[in-house]
């Protein structure tokens, strides 16, 4: 589909505007969702114009993490383009990763030594607190240094987690940072050591077994955090840019690392943003309306409330979310969409696999049969249940960006 | 997809009940289908808190066969993994099969001789009564045995058909089994001499010819079953189980052969039923209930009666399912489904490719806009219209069994 589009695209000088409220789908709790219940008239308004469905991230009764939830929206198969856990790990906290570097999500954990062989007695070596974790980081990172021509980064997460980066020389492919998890998933049993998938993957396997015998030798007189497990091992998607697969000058105006993470692995310039309230977004993109043809503005809170299961407090940020609306269009938008990623009924306080409401606002909308923007009215759109990945296709479509196809 | 959802699937203790009214799906006489005409407050009770939709069985204008649609339902595209005509036929006979054996249709059929060479007079054979063709079976099971180390049995079906199942020593593959078929579907014609698709399929079309030669020589004095033609040589498809691709310990709840049949394709066991009542079989599921993760339960005489045009008896044998329902849903039934496997209007007496009702029912749906289960109430329902084959990740994730997509 997105080489189609490709093919498809031509410039001109419409704005599009993707408002992604994070887990925005939600189910009923007393006969209605969070979208339902909240008081949105200013989404409601846009309805009559609009065009209304709702769509499916991944595949039916597919769950999506949220790096693979935006892909998908951002119109890239996420089943086809799949984000390994070290990568995701690492997008989370706001770590570059260039074509070579290997990122690996770790945990501290406490191994006992039988003679010379660990045994580990905790994964998560206590969950550590996050400022004990950034002393040990430190100690690893001046003991670790380089390998074999491999720089090694150390990035403290929170409690035991951790994300190492292999900086390699060159270039890497997928199947060259394949290495297997080294944590054994069950306490009493010892580390693995690290094992290449793949002919191409054993020296990233050496370079990983050295760094684990150099940094757990630097710890282990800690008296909790003296060993480290990895898991994830793996290099960014190489993805088509925005540019090169929409000619979409795109910019990113999210509050959250992971989400400029993502926006970053499709070539969006990723804006800053002073805090992290929608207000704050909105002045972003207001700052830098002029010099982007795209826009994804991230709502984060949606999706927090619903993981808490704090159904008022999610309808709150959507009815905070639809006051600020007015000032988003007021810039000139010509292409508006809202919808979320994924779903997050704070029934479930989890991501669920449920189709998520969406709505398109240009001059060319059919228009429904419905009056309101929710779940049920987005089962009688105009748009149907549709792809996640269908949607950039039908914005540039409204924007007057895709040729006919076909001749 | 399945690969998709093999990888994210994991155990717990939910159960699953997939109810499946053969050719529940209907068309309009005076007005209504018989899904629409029939009386059934149970399933119009669930409708409120359930999930609806309605499934496309195959491919949009595709009217399946009974074993392709089950297996889509089951999770399988039918298109990419066909049950060969001999391998059918078998199961409807419920032979079991195994991977050396490949199953072969054949009808008895009269011939003349010009010269040596024989013309087919009647493809059919009269269509002899079932008790001559068990007669004449009996005959050529004894002139033909075994042939260069490849056992040969014969199955007597209805009428003029009948089954041979060439069993090997080894393993064939789907390949090896390719022969052309002997019938030359016409009368007046010779019948065609086997001949392999393929190198691979030479001495399987060797060991056919062997065996048409020694049987038809048995039966020549034969007045009227003195020839056969043989059609659809095929082995079993190599599936995933249901264990190996949904991680399900499930149980087959059918009466009839056919469906017995598939359900053992897939894996399933297939529990004993002491009659061919909805009844029997909802004992049955009751005293199984605790051993399996995974029922599926088929109820038959909705498409038999459909195929007879008998529009009264199929809203019957729906309205006798929903009274029977509760039985099922009190055993404590986590995620239930009901639908059909295809649609059999008795408007058309026949099976056909209109998209069939559905219905889950969860702790987990969102419930839609529509007050009963019907063909019209499902096209506004939360789920759309869907592919068979999404069904099972659908139940699969309704049951807490699919673990999110890329963390």
């Amino acid at each position: 589909m997105q080489n189609l589009v490709s093919k498809l695209t031509e410039k001109n000088s419409s704005k599009i505007v993707l408002c992604v409220l994070d887990g925005l789908g939600g189910l009923p709790v007393d006969g209605k969702t969070e979208l339902e219940t909240a008081h949105t008239p200013n989404l409601d308004r846009l309805v009559s114009d609009a065009s209304l469905g709702l769509h499916v991230p991944v595949r039916r009764g597919i769950t999506p993490g949220s790096g693979a939830a935006h892909l998908a929206l951002f119109g890239y198969d996420p089943v086809h383009n799949e984000i390994g856990r070290g990568v995701l790990e690492a997008l989370g906290l706001g770590i570059e990763l260039g074509p070579s570097d290997v990122a690996v999500r770790g945990n501290f954990a406490t191994v006992r030594y039988e003679g010379d062989a660990p045994v580990v007695t905790d994964r998560r070596a206590g969950r550590l607190s996050t400022e004990e974790n950034k002393r040990v980081i430190s100690r690893i990172s001046s003991a670790v240094g380089e390998i074999s021509g491999v720089k090694v980064s150390f990035y403290p997460g929170l409690e035991h987690r951790f994300v190492v980066v292999l900086s390699f020389p060159e270039h890497l492919s997928e199947q060259q940072a394949l290495v297997y998890d080294t944590d054994p998933q069950s306490e009493g049993a010892a580390p693995i050591i690290p094992r290449g998938e793949n002919d191409g993957s054993i020296r990233t396997a050496e370079i990983a077994a050295e760094l684990i015998d150099r940094a757990c030798e630097a710890i282990s007189d800690e008296s909790v955090a003296n060993y480290m497990l990895l898991r994830g091992f793996s290099v960014r998607p190489d993805l088509p840019t925005f540019d090169q697969a929409y000619r979409l000058r795109a910019g990113c105006v999210a509050a959250y690392p992971m989400y400029r993470g993502v926006s970053k692995l499709v070539g969006m310039d990723v804006l800053e943003v002073s805090g992290n309230s929608i207000n704050d977004e909105i002045r972003t993109l207001s700052d830098n309306f002029r010099e982007y043809d795209f826009f994804y503005l991230h709502v984060k809170k949606t999706d927090s409330y619903g993981e808490d299961g704090n159904f008022r407090a999610k309808v709150s940020v959507i009815e905070e979310f639809d006051s600020l609306l007015p000032e988003i269009i007021e810039l000139g938008v010509d292409v508006l969409a809202v919808t979320g990623d994924h779903s997050t009924p704070a029934a479930m306080k989890s991501h669920s696999w449920h189709p998520v409401p969406l709505l398109i606002s240009s001059a060319f909308c059919r228009g429904g049969v419905v009056e309101g923007f929710s779940e049920s009215c987005c089962l009688c759109g105009d748009l149907g249940i549709i792809e996640a990945t269908e949607i950039m296709p039908l914005l540039l479509a409204h924007a007057g960006r895709l040729r006919k196809f076909g001749a």
